[in-house]
């Protein structure tokens, strides 16, 4: 029997890990969590605890500061209050950032080997996920309202009624939960779907720097998990990408998107250089932007005091870098040339700027595929979000018209590189998936100037069939 | 190659297996399945078997014997009749219970490998399930209707028209499939999603007592999996835990919910021992009891002859073993020092009192948690029942009424306690779960009485809005 | 933690690989991919490769061949064009059959270790998968559409607006989606569903022939997915088992159905031999039929030059071999004897019909068995088909038609041979099924024959019932 079980494969090891957590590495700091709002930090000195709760608004929160007799472990920060748990004796303890109301504290049964993996808490809302898969929820004041049964968990987190939960079998295949809970509704979006977030294990295996001292913290490398501003669940992956799940509310429509490889970013930042010792650290995403920490060294991870953050636009994943480094190289040998000649007459005084050039500028002709997917992404993100929950923040129509147009302007560009190599098959399949009937009037008129006249009268065509279709439509 | 192939995990071993069967272990009988009705043990002579079915309500069926000469090794019974297969060679034989109808024998294809790994038959349907994940089902005469390729079947069950599989796929990810098929009706209500059942690895992980020789002869280590009397699917895992399936007609809604711990209960039981040899083996779910047969001893499975069988009353695990213990060791130490006293008064005479003593008996205010949600877990499961199949055995909505009046008198004593904390926003938060005006007006009295005016002006409030809700509603 | 990972199961080697594509095996040209339309052929010759692509219609199109400097490796074929990619450097190039049509290339981003898996290309549609799970999808001239992330992508195929992709995530667990992605359509019908197929580990545990060399091109040991001729998913498994999908536009209906065991079709024709070296390679399936290569000798795959493309129909797996044997070698008996008897009339001249004679026929009464099924599972496919996209080739309500009368020709000598047993209720539960007025007619008839008098009867009653009930529909 035992040499039965030394042939199985090594279990999945769950740990307590929180969004944007730290491991302690070689220190006695690190930082239960972090997010938009701010970061929970925590001392350890012999056997005692210090917490320390810090927020990026100053204006808005005051930090704070308290001896943890108990070692938590695990935490959650939202904009009322912090939840923290001990793993191993189930104790939960909830502080709300006031003083107006009451802390308290709880404590959950765990059987024999499981411990609390991950937590969350919203206003509404307190979920404590286990490693066997025990999913209990209370209201914001501690009264059980469910104990449910689902698959391991590793990491949880939540947003008004909304929950987000990651599950690792014991033989390590990932998968997610999505589900609302309030009083008058209870459904669940996704249940125990596969999460096609990239493993540590398929990083490793091609020696990508993976920190085994991370991996060996956080099994599964999923950085954070989060709901962005606009209520769309996020996570953030060993491999360093981005994923927001578009059209969540519908089974059958949901898609994970990869919205950023921020290792890319760095990438091109760093002009090339593919051992760059830059890393990026998440902490929510605003709309196109994702707040992060840039983390500068040997670590992964941010280590203390943390850096301020940083904000990161949102870039879909289509550019190659073996073509960008070469015409990055034209670019750069061409100035190089260009400086050569310049030093000649005036000396050599542009040093500064040759460290500037380092960064890896994309060519607009090139970016265009690039942006008119990244609108058509941002745009279906907050199309859905408008219908469900209406706008937000008061402004989201006229964000929706400035996509529209970006959309439209970056396919035009597209169009033109299509009519510059006589392609017309290729710039009507474009033209086709232009929105506004200015956008193909400009398309017309490139067309035409490229003495493409069969491309000219197709799209003419198609203006004239919208504007009957739009007029049977009133 | 070779090389490559012994670094792959053990692959899962696929077995035959029953409800509740039990292996031979050292003797040379086992059971093999159990259920509500009765129960089927064959013995071992030579390369002969004799099986015997026998039943609990001796009313109305008679125990009946034969002599097997194919080896049968895995049965199903249901109230009609037994049917039983050979899981290598593929002979299926059904047997009425009563003379009226005729037996019959039928061969199932198998592949080089493949074994039938569990069978179930309802008055209207047959299933074969194997390790290849061929389903096939047939009428209740042995006519093919279906053969259908899922992942690799563990365990099935089947109640009138519906289906309840458990898959393990040769890496041992553990799944299930819930469908229901009659002539007039076809669906899937849940295809292979996970079946989150703690797994005998996460147990022995933890070097908690899980039986070898069991895992050996059962490696899901799924004691049982059946219908409730209501028709909810359940399981019974290797930890002991019952899980119940809710609002399984929606895949979108559906939750496994624990609804009993029974080494919890053992445990209570005997005091507090976390090493009794005392084990719980599942027949049954009927409403709010587990049928089960107390093992005790050594062995986790029944042997022969089957002790009479126990109920267990169903108890949702949110209570702490550590934080009972500890009062019940406070009420021990008390009634001992009374005892002491008592002793010192009339001599030592109460020694038979101090073994009943060691049960743990929970304070009600603690007990109150558990036994609302326990209410509100069997008002969901009862309406859910109604709602779709009517009442079925024409009390089902006198029981769903003193659910309510249960819910709301368990929530009142948690309303009690949050105001003899002077907590008025968790008290409130209580009050707002109350379904009855009774038990609302009730609360405003107790807070009244704690003198918490402002509670009391809110619950007052809320009771005016439902009022007028009510009113609006009509 | 080395040592922790050499623990850890062997991770599944991702493959580029290509729909019945065949590796080099020992030779230096193999078949980049192959269906019903044609096939794709590479020679390796030093480092340069030369591309051929052949069409089984020579009539329509003519087949063509270039020189390949980028060393493709994986690639589709459509009746329009052929899609090729390099899976290391990303590459991709498309090439139209006619000349029409303008070639293009285009180059993937691909991570540090991902390689492009599998494409797909429809006249409409080019999709790549990767090992990481990125899906790109492109319109027919490159303009990329959609990024998206899914698990690890092995097999990938494609039909007008549909895609049905093979996952394996990195634990070998195997799933599939299926979803369809037009201009005004974008549904998922199945998300990271597990495939029932079976795979090599099951198999080689079982010591069934498996080809090593083959396992190590394609680890999944599928040879090929397609859809087909009327649009349905199909897969062919290492177990040489074509499974169909059938009710996919149902989430809640599909099944996988298992419609062909080749390899018992190679048996029956071989006269039983269990290591016979005649093996089926698919190419697609036209309504009951499945084109195929036969292939012969010690390799499962074709070599060069290819065998003419065979027929085999579909026969659902419900015959169980022992018995067929059983029958067959009483029949040979007889035959023998007979032979014996002839041959000492007429001299020994019947050796060639001897050979004929090793072919299993399966008598007509066991048969019809798996006709029943075999009608009622292409009649529920066409269904399927001719309720969403109306009929295709405008034969198909002919079709059913005679889909019907051969359920119940089927049917109706089941029915005799339980009338011959005697077997009322059997009888009874068969008649039950039958579809025409006459049918039920005829049974009425063969129950009289047999006098069952009560049988026929209950064949009466129910023709009555089943009378009345269309009146009171009209």
């Amino acid at each position: 029997f035992d040499g039965k079980v030394s042939q199985r494969p090594a279990k999945f090891k769950y740990r307590p890990v929180s969004a944007s957590s730290t491991p302690f590495g070689d220190s006695d700091r690190r930082y239960l969590t972090m997010n938009n709002i701010g970061y929970v930090s925590t001392v350890r000195n012999n056997e005692q605890f210090s917490i320390t709760v810090s927020f990026f608004d100053l204006g808005r929160y005051n930090e704070y500061h308290f001896e943890d007799l108990f070692g938590y472990d695990v935490c959650f920060l939202n904009e009322h209050g912090t939840l923290f748990a001990q793993s191993k004796t189930g104790q939960v303890h909830y502080r709300p950032h006031d003083t107006l109301h009451a802390n308290w504290t709880k404590l959950i049964p765990l059987s024999d080997g499981e411990i609390i993996t991950s937590i969350a808490a919203t206003p509404r809302r307190v979920l404590i996920g286990t490693s066997f898969g025990y999913v209990r929820s209370f209201n914001e004041f501690g009264l059980t309202l469910n104990v449910e049964k689902l698959s391991p968990v590793v990491l949880l987190t939540a947003h008004e009624y909304k929950v987000f939960i990651v599950h690792c079998s014991v033989y390590q295949e990932v998968s997610y939960s999505l589900f609302e809970q309030s009083s008058t509704k209870s459904v669940y979006y996704q249940r125990e779907t596969p999460l096609p977030v990239t493993l540590p294990q398929v990083l490793s295996r091609n020696k990508r720097s993976i920190d085994a001292a991370y991996e060996d913290y956080n099994p599964t490398g999923i950085k954070s998990l989060f709901f962005s501003l606009y209520g769309d669940p996020c996570v953030f992956g060993c491999d360093n990408v981005l994923l927001v799940l578009s059209k969540w509310r519908s089974n059958m429509e949901s898609r994970w998107l990869p919205v950023l490889d921020s290792d890319m970013e760095v990438w091109k930042m760093t002009g090339g250089n593919e051992n760059s010792d830059v890393h990026v650290w998440p902490l929510g995403l605003t709309y196109d932007t994702l707040n992060c920490i840039l983390v500068k060294g040997k670590k992964q991870w941010p280590e203390f005091p943390l850096p301020l953050p940083s904000e990161m636009e949102i870039k879909i994943p289509v550019l190659v870098k073996s073509k960008l480094l070469e015409d990055h190289k034209a670019k750069l040998k061409a100035q190089q040339e260009e400086r050569a000649f310049d030093s000649d007459l005036h000396g050599p005084d542009a040093d500064a700027e040759a460290d500037d050039d380092k960064e890896i500028i994309i060519p607009v002709n090139v970016a265009a595929e690039e942006e008119y997917i990244r609108s058509k992404v941002l745009s279906s993100l907050l199309t859905d979000t408008i219908e469900n929950e209406g706008e937000m923040f008061g402004n989201e129509n006229d964000i929706l018209g400035t996509l529209v147009s970006a959309f439209d302007k970056a396919l035009l560009r597209l169009f033109a590189t299509a009519c510059s190599d006589q392609n017309t098959d290729k710039a009507f399949s474009i033209a086709r998936e232009l929105k506004q009937d200015r956008a193909l009037a400009a398309a017309a008129q490139i067309s035409e100037r490229a003495e493409m006249m069969t491309l000219t009268k197709r799209i003419n065509d198609l203006r004239e069939a919208r504007f009957e279709q739009q007029i049977n439509n009133v």
